[in-house]
């Protein structure tokens, strides 16, 4: 039989459990409703009934779970993910091996999707990738010669969190002036809600602009705007060979990506004007399954290698 | 004989080259006056017959050249240093290989002293290391599993070209607000002298600041203040396991550290907080010798690998 990995993308939405072969294809994949509210047990179980379910007529040989952070990927613990309400310190990875009886890895969603992306999407052959996902939130994932950085903490690319402009806007528990603050899907509806006089999603902002509302273009312009300042910093830090960007608010890459591009041209040195790298998505909803699943693979083999 | 590897440092005031063991010690120095002044070809050449005094009674194996940028350490070209007047796409490997007739290897200074440090400073041991040094200007570099990230461009970690405040202070060729701006002693010494009425240092500014002169320390707070959204911004990009900070400015340690450790756990998530390691150097000059030395050993060996 052919060695096939598990891939679990956990979403606070839907959960999702694929087989993904040695290629980084996906052989099948089977998605339920999490119903979050049904709380952390019941959830577990169903996800690892799906694994079961999949696994039968495969050698699987790891399960990477991509999973909603806080988390601590090092430990397998799920901290608290503001959209898994009641999840406290749930240590996934020790439920799911006792359930299934094979090695299972944690990784944060976002990362999971850069390592998908990174190895079979956008930054495929490329020596690093830079992974942005710009939704609700905005998270990142970092990949170096086809490995996630995941820093001392596991807080590497957690960009939400960058400071763009020094005591500005709040928003949830991050820094003031946070990207997120400035540059989300949540954001731009929030903008929309105070300049439009109107409640307005992200989407219908992005509308009245395509419509050339010149309150709804300054609005989508001040977000890319701190977009751009957020990519330059990240260029001036670890300089990645290419920038990929996904997550909702990306469904307007036509109006996003070319105003992004020029911004940020103009804020990184000259000698690297018309250089920066910056595409979208490729894999869409299959790089979390994908590359939680390339994870678990990489963990599996490292510590094979550290045991050999 | 012993295998041992040659380090540059070429700075604009002081060129001095030295052998270095295969375990980073400093078996021999020699240290000239730049004179800048006078062209890169004489500069060159009296680098090349220091490296040939020195190189006599050892088996040298590679030399690693740490120059100031703008630089292309791929290309082994000088691009045009502010430092080193006169110098434009100089093909300094090129050059001193042909002098040597060994394999040469060209750094970034900021760079070079990062993975000095990283190896045998105050990075030893740890599995990344982002050096910051605050002097005239802010440099840095970034070391992951021993081994320099320089990024697709070459210019990973120049962090002074970070936006910290946008359309803030302007300096130099850089972005509005960058980090250099607010946080190098140049940007010290600007405040300074606007704010204390009189031509001043930074080593000044610092001693008014040691005797409570309130004016001088808001400028020195806000100069840690910059630096700590820096540093949290890393934090959230590399999560790297140690911050070692070097530089002229941080000859001041005693008095930057306590403050800027306070800050970037305020700008951290709160997961994070009193856990970012923040050092002083620990090689002082000798880092940028033995870094350069280690760079070009690394990448002697990475092509005799391919080699092979």
């Amino acid at each position: 039989m052919e060695n096939v990995y598990i891939g679990v993308d956990l979403g606070g939405t839907n959960l999702r459990v694929g087989i993904v072969d040695e290629n980084g294809r996906i052989l099948q994949v089977k998605q339920i409703a999490t119903e979050a509210d049904q709380g952390y047990e019941l959830i577990i179980e169903r996800m690892t009934n799906l694994i079961k379910e999949v696994k039968k007529a495969y050698s699987a040989v790891s399960i990477g779970i991509g999973s909603p952070g806080p988390l601590n990927p090092f430990d397998g613990i799920v901290v608290s993910p503001p959209n898994l309400p009641g999840w406290k310190d749930v240590p996934i990875t020790a439920m799911v091996e006792e359930a299934i009886g094979i090695p299972a890895y944690l990784v944060n969603d976002a990362d999971a999707a850069a390592l998908g992306e990174a190895l079979y999407g956008g930054g495929k052959d490329r020596e690093s990738t830079f992974y942005i996902t710009v939704s609700t939130g905005v998270g990142g994932g970092y990949v170096q010669s086809n490995r996630l950085m995941q820093g001392e903490h596991g807080y590497s690319a957690e960009i939400g969190n960058m400071i763009i402009q020094p005591g500005g806007q709040k928003h949830a528990n991050m820094n003031a002036g946070s990207l997120e603050a400035l540059a989300s899907g949540t954001s731009i509806a929030r903008e929309g809600k105070a300049r439009l006089g109107k409640t307005l999603g992200a989407e219908d902002v992005f509308q009245l602009a395509e419509e050339e509302n010149e309150e709804a273009l300054a609005i989508i312009e001040e977000a890319v705007d701190a977009l751009a300042i957020g990519i330059a910093n990240l260029v001036h830090t670890v300089d990645p060979s290419v920038f990929i960007l996904g997550g909702g608010v990306m469904q307007a890459k036509d109006m996003i990506l070319p105003m992004l591009r020029k911004k940020v041209d103009a804020y990184v040195y000259e000698g690297l004007r018309g250089k920066i790298a910056i595409e979208p998505v490729q894999l869409h909803d299959k790089a979390g399954i994908i590359g939680a699943a390339m994870h678990g693979r990489q963990k599996f083999d490292d510590e094979k290698l550290k045991r050999e």
